[in-house]
């Protein structure tokens, strides 16, 4: 893991962007989510899910990459743990699967950085705190966000259902309606950052 | 500088409270106050303030201290430092200044941790941002906040105009109406740090 207060950020015109297979939901509802969610938990315990905050500059602003899907909702890249998978690299086969060309000589460097937030789902719902809320002895989920230090180049390929999006923090502050309350906060978590716009 | 993930929070009952002078606000009025601030931005430049997150716990559960101003404004202890101030030594004076008793032998071993967020502020107006905008060369003021490591036990001299207040980070989150951008998103910047909850 990398620990730094320093993130250098490159312009997203450093990075090339290919497409792969697509990569489809497991469920194609809310509900479905909920209830696929309550077997595993079952069966497994506490879901503990990874997701990577990967930035990109442009005009000298600090960018998100988000994967779009359909025409509105937005996630990280990221998943869910296999149980007993360590986070880092649990993170790093995630972001593979949902970024990395299938070859493996054009997997990217992954290079997780430190957690900046922890969200947590007292119940098969789909409200999440930034806490475990009094009374919760069995929390359902923990999701755990992580900066991803990228390089100077990398490739990404796509799934051909998704969208890759570029989305400056100014967009998302202050943005619950669009982003939900997990992405919309993205910007607070990263305030105590320094980020180094390198100009290639 | 304290740095770890993992936070010692003690019973909010394992520490004494008492009160001093008041400390009353500079300014009566925020249109005062941006006047203020300009005024102090010709002579110094940018203006730096700093502030702490100090933590207790009830019920296992995080509480924040706030200071009240009449019934409403709550903020965090801390201020503006100096020209050239160091900000953990800045931040020391600030706390001393709101919250210990004038006797030197009572003031509280401030273990100053690590900053959680960082905010800007582009204009003389009261909007600031969890980043410095685009475009914006000349920000006015950068605050920042950082967690404050309270041993087990602690006096603390409130100034008698003030009110201090254990805050539960339940009530701050989403919360915004009440205690405003900076303070009510303090639960999601805490987020990754792991609560060690002490009985004593």
């Amino acid at each position: 893991m990398v620990m730094s207060s320093v993130v250098n950020t490159y312009p997203l015109s450093s990075y090339t962007f290919g497409t792969k297979e697509p990569k489809m939901e497991k469920d194609t509802s809310v509900a479905d989510r909920l209830a696929r969610m309550k077997v595993n938990y079952m069966k497994e315990g506490m879901r503990t899910s990874v997701e990577g905050i990967l930035l990109v500059q442009e005009h000298n602003h600090p960018h998100i990459l988000l994967l779009q899907i359909g025409n509105t909702f937005c996630k990280l890249p990221g998943g869910r743990l296999k149980p007993g998978e360590n986070e880092v690299e649990g993170l790093k086969r995630k972001l593979s699967s949902k970024l990395a060309a299938n070859s493996t000589g054009l997997q990217p460097d992954w290079q997780i950085g430190e957690c900046v937030a922890v969200w947590w789902r007292p119940n098969f719902e789909t409200i999440m705190y930034p806490y475990c809320p009094p009374h919760i002895t069995k929390p359902k989920e923990c999701k755990k966000l992580f900066l991803v230090h990228l390089s100077e180049r990398e490739y990404f390929a796509v799934p051909k259902n998704l969208k890759l999006l570029a989305v400056p923090l100014f967009e998302l502050y202050d943005n619950v309606q669009r982003y939900g309350p997990v992405i919309s906060t993205i910007p607070q978590q990263l305030s105590r950052f320094q980020f180094n716009m390198i100009h290639i």
